[in-house]
């Protein structure tokens, strides 16, 4: 592959040390925070350091950092599973954090080498990810065609920009249009970065340009990504998804979206959606912008009902 | 009336002087313009010193501050009045200059008083303006259902604040969420201001919670204004105000509009739409915010197409 993004893979571990990258400072800056234990990964979690799959990435790799534990190590990282579980309510990390605690907890009745058992299934588990997640970025640039206008919400965590990589190389002349993505700005900060790394044309929009753009002919697609998928199909996703979804449907602009396991929920009634705390939109760059003593209300995700879904691109393949 | 937004009649002449209040200061400060000639007045209106109606005003108010010219008035008064409409696209100043030109005009070929005729136009007009707001006001609060939770977008220039006062004293318990609208933040800064100086409840929400909100049933009616409205019904309105009115139409909540007169339109289509400088949505706050070169694109206005709008409150009697 040609190019790919440092949102592709976010975190890594060097020498004891994850470093992760610190997603709020890019573009402007390309920072790795060192977390060293369990309690700092929560917080890079929790501070929303890095984002989506680079938490899963902090998910798995804290496990490693605790493995220097001197006493019950079968029990302390039960306890790690426990404090990463409760990171964020939407996320369900619980479903990750179970397969590693169940490996250690085998090694353990078997009489084997629990710390070499935790070191092999994350990097087998994460092997296995980065494969398919490759293999995902073929598949979207396949569904890309010559001449497309492509909406993108949030942030794809480097598939889409390497997908647009592909399809250049391809010959395909295309197009994208970001949405700002407040209050995060994850789309004017990540999305049009990356997507300029991969040398390819972005302009950025106000996320209340959807039904504009749609209603012009401006965008022929959208691409998008999810947070957590339900077994009938529906995903969570960063707010606004919902609406770029219904918009969608109403300018029949087909809506394609990345996709991961549906472990443990039905539907997306069953996903607790997080309330993040309200400075998040009351503050802008960690100034608060506002003088007035107004509250604020800021849902982090919304659920895309599966029939609004065109076509889902999973990655769920043996996972 | 109890309560009076500042943001109602947002400009005023003083001894020769024209004072518009700089709503981009709002709520920070309460500061106004000195506005001396139609020069100054392009100025305040292309810069969105003042929006909407407070743009109106400024364009009849301009007539005003010409008066003391020694040439041919009727010839510079149309002069001024060519500037005025040409200061904004999507606004049909041209449909309110013409009155005042044609009053000109009048008292020109009658030997009358030109000056006089100007000064009795342009005061009658908005005299006769300020008494139909005053009014819709009151239908305002008439619409308002005790236990309703609104959704409004951009701002509405003091009259939803003032309906909601009224609305207030009838007893009616209500919730108003206003979306930021982006990238002005019109909501955020004016509308949550406005709101809370008239002592009503309201909370600030994302552009993108909008579909979050009514799929939660957390908002039973939407209440937005108009920048322009055509002969069929149509209204153009501050970008994502026809995403609104499509995700209100999805969800099956009522959306009420503020109207005017529909001169010189037959439908949205006929409405050329102001495509402002993508520097207001590369920087916040008049600072550049994203440090890659990206392209931005922010169409200041989208189009309701009229089979959308639950209800229609017009100004236009008599006008």
């Amino acid at each position: 592959m040609a190019f790919e993004s440092p949102l592709f893979w976010p975190a890594h571990v060097k020498n004891g040390v994850l470093y992760v990258l610190d997603e709020t400072l890019v573009p402007e800056k390309l920072k790795y925070i060192r977390v060293r234990n369990v309690k700092e990964a929560v917080a890079v979690i929790r501070d929303m350091k890095t984002r989506a799959f680079g938490q899963f990435l902090v998910v798995l790799y804290a496990f490693l950092l605790e493995l220097h534990y001197k006493g019950d190590l079968l029990k302390h990282l039960e306890d790690v599973a426990g404090q990463l579980n409760n990171s964020r309510p939407t996320f369900p990390f619980a479903e990750v954090t179970k397969i590693i605690v169940g490996a250690v907890q085998k090694a353990s009745a078997n009489g084997g080498d629990v710390h070499a058992a935790v070191a092999k299934t994350v990097h087998g588990f994460l092997a296995g990810i980065r494969a398919r997640r490759l293999q995902r970025v073929q598949e979207i640039a396949e569904v890309i065609n010559d001449g497309d206008h492509i909406l993108t919400h949030c942030n794809v965590s480097g598939e889409l920009a390497m997908a647009a990589d592909i399809a250049r190389t391809q010959g395909k002349d295309i197009k994208f249009y970001a949405t700002e993505t407040r209050p995060y700005m994850q789309g004017a900060k990540l999305t049009v970065w990356e997507l300029q790394q991969a040398k390819a044309f972005v302009t950025l929009v106000p996320d209340n340009a959807v039904a504009f753009l749609m209603a012009d002919g401006l965008v022929n697609k959208v691409i998008i990504g999810s947070d957590r998928s339900a077994a009938n199909g529906d995903v969570a996703n960063k707010v606004g998804s919902y609406q770029i979804a219904v918009l969608a449907g109403e300018f029949k602009v087909p809506l394609i979206v990345l996709t991961q396991p549906s472990r443990g929920v039905a539907s997306g009634k069953d996903m607790p959606i997080e309330i993040r705390d309200e400075n998040e939109i009351l503050k802008f760059n960690g100034k608060r912008v506002f003088a007035s003593k107004v509250r604020g209300f800021y849902p982090g995700f919304d659920v895309v009902p599966h029939a609004l879904i065109t076509k889902a691109i999973a990655i769920n393949a043996g996972l």
